[in-house]
């Protein structure tokens, strides 16, 4: 039981940085209205990487998985969003 | 055994991705000498998240999350390093 609770607390520890972490990118994009030196393939990749992560947690029952991989899909999906717009301007 | 393997299999896709993406931002930021662009804090919290990630599948004892985190930690740390060095130059 004890040891299922701390691979959990882990598991959203991960979860909780990996998301809140693009966070601060959407900032500073929206702030700088510059996505220059961000790579769009990285961005795409990414973003569809999340969603796959999303359908594997669902498909595992997996909690830990699941939550911060439809916020981080939300904000990656902005990050992108800007950078489209960005590109499309060029 | 057919579900779990459809399963691991959208786990591997899934660790592909994320992992992949970051390839693309290495050779760009590596190409450019620029990470203006690209925030610190996203950096550096994403980077920690992965090392939590890691610990999460190694606990789990689940490949498609151990093999991913340990190539996407060291494409992040490069980038993470990239950045370093710029913010530390200006």
């Amino acid at each position: 039981m004890h040891e299922f609770v701390l691979v959990d607390l882990i598991g959203y520890l991960a979860g909780s940085l990996t998301t809140v972490a693009f966070l601060p990118q959407v900032v500073k994009t929206w702030k700088s209205h510059s996505a220059r030196d961000l790579s769009l393939a990285m961005l795409a990749i990414f973003t569809t990487g999340v969603l796959c992560w999303l359908l594997y947690g669902i498909a595992l029952g997996r909690w830990p998985i699941i939550i911060p991989n439809i916020v981080t899909l939300l904000l990656t999906s902005a990050i992108l969003f800007f950078k489209l717009k960005e590109s499309l301007q060029l």
